[in-house]
């Protein structure tokens, strides 16, 4: 029996899970990454935790047909690190891949978490058997893995899919990465709650002063009341849906995917985001591509991490 | 001796060109399209030039290795036929492949221009070993023909690279194909006279009022009075070039490509847009993909067209 470990590292949470090349998920333990000065510790964490969870499963090494890790902001997939990522300081530069590999000694398959994700769909998910497909996470912000030739695309540096940072709105809204005018200003959840925080400020009747302090408003609290009703909330998030719909357009009119896979935890908004971002796809693309695509929320649901890592080991081998 | 017959239909000519696999073309003949209710006979026409070009250089059929055509336009890739082309009418539908095929029985192949071009510069061009790389065409429209893992990428249906149509400013200037914002709309040869025309109706002061009708003002016209120094001509080109580099920003942030060829009658215009097309490129793409990426002029310069059309053969038989 053949087994694969998955590492899909978050700025909240490491998971790590025990799978199978059929994408059997065996067990799951979460770590928390530390931070700063402390985040070397994680690398020992993350070993211990690896070994724990062969040993408890009596799993042994030589079964491990081989690692994958998922990793979040840009990587150096030639040296398995981080080059930046704003939500894990303290993280740029680890030896991550080398470490874990010279303490296991197994193959260790090294990928950005959008890229591993639309591998997971790849192999498991609903872009089995398609050659040309695209999977997007719309979370804090936005990211993309992209399959054409039925091949994932890392492109000269392991950097595509980057969509979140296409410039939909030339010197419009301010993005977390410095830039203007980024889709991911607009339609993220970051963008979400950032809006809220703006409307309020401008004195817009919402029930979201009622019940939340507004200073802690994120994209959650915004869905909790849009799906309670509040017109505020739920224009708020047609609008984001409405962004996104013009980045998907760009990617159906550059790429002329036959599916797109979407993911991440705005898609649990209320109904609007979708459809809105449907029109807004329609009346952007092309019509022979648009017609050519279907646009899907991901079958892999909050799995599709998790598999994405287990998937690269599995893509990597074949 | 082994030869190539590339046909590279425009909106104004058809070349045929004779060809090798090396890249040498022998003879090139030109002929006109003819449009609406007469737009058969061109095939008649295509069909005896291709005999008077292998006659007068004394190639026999069976010394053809195969025939490319490079195709403007939406086509249907699996019928080898024009679906929409605003700059042919009456060519839609047209058997175009399936006549020369049943004509010259032998190999024929089939992509639209901007496809053609790249795979030109894959075999001929600068792309020559690279994996990943994009050429862009900037003429009249605006198109383009993407390679990813050293395959040139043609989607579901055949029509990748569409990026004249990306959206990037939501409800901007019209574009010809009906949509608002598109690139096309601010970045092609059309859009540049159009700008033109504007300025000069708004009271704009301008050398091109002195010497060209107004009304018959076209890129080059704009060009021309750029480059002897008419400044709201430079800044129409300046203008033009910036928003080029947005689109071409979003292309790196997408695809991270190794290399961006540019080719097209409107690179030809004052050094102005070419410069302000790579600042704001800079700006708008994110720091390491487009460190990992090199702008430059195709050098395959005014042929490309038809050794993409040599090249789609050579590479289609590999």
């Amino acid at each position: 029996m053949s087994y694969i470990i998955g590492i899909d590292i978050g700025g909240t949470k490491i998971s790590v899970v025990l799978g199978d090349e059929r994408g059997k998920i065996y067990d799951k333990k979460i770590i928390t990454p530390r931070l700063r000065e402390e985040a070397r510790q994680s690398i020992t964490e993350l070993k211990n935790t690896i070994t724990l969870v062969l040993h408890q499963n009596k799993v042994s090494i030589s079964n491990l047909l081989g690692i994958g890790f998922g990793v979040p902001g840009q990587t150096d997939p030639k040296r398995g690190i981080i080059t930046s990522s704003p939500n894990l300081p303290g993280w740029e530069g680890l030896p991550l891949r080398s470490s874990i590999q010279s303490r296991f000694k197994r193959p260790v398959f090294w990928d950005n978490d959008a890229n591993a994700a639309a591998i997971g769909e790849k192999i498991f998910g609903g872009g089995k058997g398609f050659r040309d497909f695209v999977y997007i996470t719309v979370s804090t912000g936005i990211g993309s893995g992209i399959v054409c030739n039925g091949e994932i695309v890392r492109g000269a540096s392991g950097n595509t899919g980057e969509m979140g940072h296409m410039t939909i709105i030339p010197g419009g809204n301010k993005c977390n990465c410095g830039k203007r005018g980024c889709l991911e200003a607009y339609a993220s959840g970051t963008a979400i709650a950032k809006r809220a925080r703006a409307m309020i400020k401008m004195g817009k009747p919402t029930s979201l002063t009622k019940i939340y302090d507004p200073s802690k408003i994120t994209c959650e609290t915004v869905s909790v009341a849009a799906e309670k009703g509040d017109r505020l909330s739920l224009d708020i998030f047609q609008n984001a849906g409405h962004f996104l719909g013009i980045g998907i357009a760009n990617i159906i009119n550059i790429l002329n995917p036959e599916r797109i896979f979407i993911g991440g935890s705005v898609l649990k908004g209320p109904a609007c985001f979708w459809k809105s971002m449907l029109e807004a796809a329609k009346k952007e693309a092309w019509p022979i591509p648009f017609k050519a695509c279907r646009i899907e929320k991901t079958k892999l649901g909050d799995k599709v991490g998790d598999l994405g890592t287990i998937a690269l080991v599995v893509d990597s081998l074949r």
